[in-house]
């Protein structure tokens, strides 16, 4: 499988595109709005990969190139560039693609991180309205440390939470989830239940920082 | 030292009661409206306990005095009825007492459950507006699935979140959470972090509902 990790240069698009390149045999296409940055993140997450033993398909593009070339199109980018990167890349989107949103939109004050949607009520479903219609959109990958995930030396042993409107896109994205190690996909039922998955965020962050010894944690569902 | 669970006929109160029962020594007033059936309730948690293999002490009154004669209030009722309990108890608070919120806002619809607060933003928040000047108010025990709890045979293995503007309030909420055998306390921070808090009850209803083999869940941060 081919998947696109755009704004892959970022922190959230490196965990994934070093776990996938370590744990699976997929295709790995990182995107930016400069393709010569995707291209050295490219190689340096190729790099990672063959430090801790593994051999990745890892290619640099343009955002648009990149989504163009895969089956799924991960929006590995903050909350406000979602919507304008959704619009860069909408002419290569189709019904046999799945998009991605790993998003959560936060505000940070002086008591801690709070959730903060857009008016759509979640990113999720912001990406849900801007995409051309009938391409599937699935909430994943929210609440992950991105430090943690791009760190391989670092076991996981956390879940990730899907949400989904349509099961084939679920069920792509959970298997995509479960491919990598230490990783478990949990449904949270539909795209309507984003915000609580996304609320998450923030309060990892702030429990990260209120408790000594805590830092880059994930959730475990028991 | 005594700790008062208002409503404490109801399921979130039936679980708190009975692990304390069974893991501390502290005396527990089980509050109702109704004071016969608070009686009837502290009963019943007593068998629970004893048939554990416990000696507990738990009586009933009515909420007022169950909270008059408690240095810990617990407000175990749902949360459109935690402003009257607050308003019903308020003469018998003052700042020795510590004030705990464990209610989060919730509406259901097709898709699943949703957080709601109230208009100040969170239950807690509500509380904390409620209670007369002075008295300290900490949320904690929202995310505990309260059929879990009340089964004594189950280990739980999972972690409770504690918000609180007061540190020696917070410092005793914590300790009595982890005088629960398998309760881990984690602070996430100030009153004002409590909506990420609260936003986890719906969405672990939403993933129990959606995972096949997966019911009454809590959560660990790891």
């Amino acid at each position: 499988m081919r998947i696109a990790l755009l704004g892959g240069t970022g922190d959230i698009g490196e965990g994934l595109a070093v776990r996938w390149g370590r744990d699976t045999d997929h295709e790995l296409l990182v995107g930016s709005r400069d393709p010569e940055k995707a291209r050295a993140a490219a190689d340096d997450y190729a790099g990672t990969v063959a430090d801790a033993g593994g051999d990745a398909t890892i290619k640099g593009f343009d955002n648009a190139m990149a989504a163009d070339r895969a089956d799924v199109v991960v929006l590995a980018v903050p909350p406000y560039h979602v919507a304008d990167t959704v619009e860069a890349v909408a002419d290569t989107l189709d019904e046999d693609d799945v998009v991605v949103t790993p998003a959560a939109g936060m505000k940070r004050d002086e008591d801690g991180f709070h959730y903060n949607p857009p008016g759509a009520g979640s990113v999720t479903a912001l990406v849900r309205d801007a995409v051309p219609e009938g391409v599937p959109v699935v909430g994943a990958f929210h609440n992950l440390a991105a430090g943690r995930l791009a760190d391989l030396s670092l076991d996981l042993g956390i879940d990730t939470l899907v949400v989904a409107d349509d099961g084939d896109a679920a069920a792509t994205v959970s298997r995509l989830a479960e491919e990598i190690e230490g990783l478990r996909a949990l449904s949270a039922g539909g795209l309507a239940n984003a915000a609580e998955v996304e609320s998450v965020t923030p309060l990892l962050i702030n429990v990260s920082s209120n408790n000594d010894d805590l830092h880059d944690l994930g959730v475990r569902f028991e």
